[in-house]
């Protein structure tokens, strides 16, 4: 019994520690109705089978546990915790439409809820609003060959859809670590970047239309496979990046490339950040429309990554292993012997104008995947070094790492570095600071490493970092969006008119606030 | 004496003619208010330097005269007349602000002007508008080398723009026809399409930022400089494409490309429309990332530029003089030979497998030019051969073509139809009906060459392309805008819940509705 009762109380103190991060959030609005067994019946009749389209916990003969609902409730991370007790998801438009409709007459909050792969708290109820799940709708509409154009439900996996698009010879314009989970319509909904942006673009540029249910049911129906269409407002803009705050995606029509039949990779090391900016000019000239990546990180990440990845058994380099940077540069095209030949133009011209220390390029698919596990490997191996603070800015590629030493420094003076970190000197809780991220972007991921979660670190980062990035023109959410995390932050990236049009545009569009509440942009 | 009064009448008769266009145009409304003398003390005293910035032909004194105000008041087709009396040139964001809320406060409409090079009336007052140039603002603020941002006033002209960044190594991810006077304010405010749309994207893809005057003098200040920033919606979305409705464009920050070293151009001709999308396929996939444009035009277009173009004296082709279809491919890259093998393997497949009769390939730059000119010289031969009437449509690829011959078929059966027309019939006023456009992004110009501009004629033509384009989920505008000439056709391309929104947006933003009034979208 004691040992159970002392897990018990792990258990408990780890979630608080978790919740510290919204311990401050917003208190349930009035304003919204709270839902009980007799409105069942009612919500129950939209759905053609409201067996699979109504869970709930709710009444005498419930259709759900608490233990079915948890994965609507609860954030990938365990991090964000609601206390919904009903779960819909619908089958068609005409089903999120009555569903939006019904909950505006009766001012129900909902959330609209994807693959629930986020990062900052967007997709998962705070209180008790109504889930609306699109996992129900995920068939691909339309696909046309000539054009590249496909139309499909909001609710398709992203690689579902990616590997359909491959038997056709194309390819989403957007990857991501959570495309196994993800949903094109949350893609959209938060303007996801990821991997192929550099290449591709924003979903700005690549979506080409979208099926919208308002708040109040009406349905914009704007999935024309068209490139060019100006017959006014380009209402679809509006909700691209706006976290599900103004309307419900159920449709996306995308605009895809032709699938690259070549993929090289190199990585090489680099003396100090000055050529890590050269490097990637002479790349953007060189490699020109063959690029499709170019990542880099710092010595501590490599370090991270040696220490506790999957890297950890062998040398990279046979003269960079010291180096203060490291660049990945991946090219992606449809004549593997010219990028071959463009590749190894770049990186000899590198080396011989002493640019780059070493580098390595990938001789098959196994070494692409082992250079690329350099990159990709650093969040987990730096999870395995301690706990974990992460931000994800965007800079001005001439001022992003300079924002790594600021902080370094900033925590030395506070003497909460420790001596085994760079610039350590002293026995702080904090192990290691290290960025990395995706140069050609902008966007750099800066983490922190601590013993614990500890409030006079975060006390020292957080105004610190915000103001850091608000000096350089960043913004204090490069691909992640808002949510429920940083919404109270926002002021740091937009001012007071932008801030306030936004208001403005969520009342217009949602006058009782019922789509996704306290997130994001609110109406007040 | 009587000359003169004849030359009167033909000049009167064919003002009628060419007014005829909107003689339908909306009355002045009566909730704005009329300027006169007393007011420009007031308005004057926004400038730094009044004298330069205020153009005016009211009062005892007035500082312009009929003819210094007739290039803000008519469009460059001299189809669209206005009658403004005042003409306002700010040079900072701060007199725009000032001038905007002056209008405001006093119920005073608003034209902003750009380049005034608008095909469909937007861009020039209809009554009695202010016209807000943007013309004296036109400087280049930043441009970051390692990134290629670059960040301008919005009344830059586009050309000028480009040689500054061609000496920088880079490209405007835009060219027009008109961009030797076309503005980048106006282009991000048309979301202009034009000939590198197809390697480069839109410009909601490519506009990384801008700063906007609301029209009550509020200014949403987004000019960072920053691909990815996910914070809260998307702003300057909504003004990208909203032809001035909503606000007026003052800074915008560009994402540019690296300017492509090696370019190609093949004109090639086809046995029917199915070779040409057979074509277009095997570019995407053959030419993948260096494919820059792939134009298209069909046997009558072709007829008009050997009669009336520049290419008249000579023929193109040893065998495909007489094609049924024409393509145009360019190719755009990083290295020229490179480039050649991957062009030159296309255009043996495409011969080998029969898909194309015949074709060339140019030597050198003038070659290329001379290749365009087939294309581009279109719209002017046409001119040559009598009166044109030019709709500007976006279709699915496959559909594309299709409205051309029901177009011919339709003014046949009504007997419209010149004998010397493909599929005339009879001793109709249409000379030629024919196709030709940007095929890689779906838009089809199609144009039908009459004796005279007829009622008859349009009567025919007027309705049943609009329900065509609807018929087939198009566009009634591809890249021209609505404006003045194709208001009143939205519902054509937009169905009623998405105009209604529009109509929402509009009256949110500009409740007085004094910003470009009467045209694109209104708050009725």
């Amino acid at each position: 019994m004691l040992a159970r009762s002392l897990q018990q109380i792990r258990r408990s103190s780890r979630l608080s520690l978790q919740l510290r991060a919204y311990a401050s959030s917003p208190d349930r609005s009035a304003s919204f109705a709270k839902l009980s067994e007799q409105d069942l019946p009612s919500l129950a009749s939209i759905f053609s089978s409201p067996d699979t389209s109504l869970l709930t916990t709710l009444g005498d003969k419930p259709t759900a546990t608490n233990d079915d609902l948890e994965p609507f409730n609860v954030d990938w991370m365990g991090k964000y915790k609601g206390h919904s007790s009903i779960i819909v998801k619908p089958k068609t438009t005409q089903e999120v439409s009555k569903v939006l409709q019904w909950c505006n007459d009766r001012n129900v909050a909902v959330v609209p809820q994807g693959g629930n792969t986020g990062l900052v708290g967007g997709s998962v109820p705070l209180h008790d609003e109504v889930v609306l799940s699109l996992s129900s709708m995920n068939s691909i509409r339309h696909f046309d060959p000539l054009s590249g154009y496909v139309s499909v439900d909001s609710g398709i996996v992203l690689e579902n859809l990616d590997n359909y698009l491959a038997q056709q010879g194309h390819i989403v314009p957007l990857d991501l670590g959570a495309k196994g989970s993800c949903q094109i319509g949350g893609n959209v909904a938060t303007n996801a970047g990821g991997l192929r942006m550099l290449r591709y673009g924003s979903l700005h540029g690549n979506v080409l239309g979208l099926e919208v249910v308002l708040p109040d049911g009406r349905v914009i129906n704007g999935m024309k496979g068209l490139k060019k269409d100006n017959t006014g407002i380009d209402l679809k803009q509006l909700f691209i990046g706006s976290e599900g705050v103004l309307g419900v995606i159920t449709g996306v029509t995308l605009a895809t490339p032709v699938r690259p039949s070549a993929t090289n990779v190199a990585v090489f090391a680099l003396p100090d950040y000055e050529s890590v900016q050269t490097a990637f000019s002479s790349a953007r000239r060189d490699l020109g429309e063959i690029l499709s990546a170019f990542e880099f990180f710092d010595a501590a990440s490599y370090k991270l990554v040696r220490s506790h990845g999957h890297a950890a058994e062998r040398k990279t380099f046979e003269d960079g292993e010291d180096a203060p940077f490291f660049c990945l540069v991946e090219t992606s095209g449809s004549n593997k012997d010219h990028d071959d030949e463009k590749l190894g133009a770049f990186l000899e011209q590198l080396m011989e104008s002493g640019i780059v220390n070493d580098g390595v390029l990938a001789q098959d698919e196994t070494q692409i995947g082992q250079l690329w596990s350099l990159r990709e490997g650093i969040p987990e191996a730096a999870g395995k070094a301690g706990r974990v603070y992460k931000y994800d800015l965007s800079l001005p590629v001439e001022k992003m790492y300079s924002l790594v030493p600021e902080l370094r420094q900033k925590l030395a003076e506070k003497g909460l570095l420790a001596a085994e970190s760079e610039g350590g000197n002293g026995d702080g809780p904090v192990k290691t600071v290290f960025g990395f991220g995706h140069l050609g972007d902008g966007n750099l991921h800066i983490n922190i490493v601590a013993d614990a979660y500890r409030k006079e670190v975060e006390q020292v980062v957080e105004p610190y970092i915000y103001e850091l990035v608000a000096k350089y023109n960043g913004s204090i959410s490069a691909e992640h969006g808002l949510g429920l995390m940083k919404a109270p932050y926002v002021a740091y990236s937009q001012d007071a008119p932008s801030l306030d049009l936004m208001r403005t545009l969520k009342k217009t569009l949602d006058p009782k606030g019922i789509l996704n509440p306290y997130k994001c942009v609110t109406a007040e």
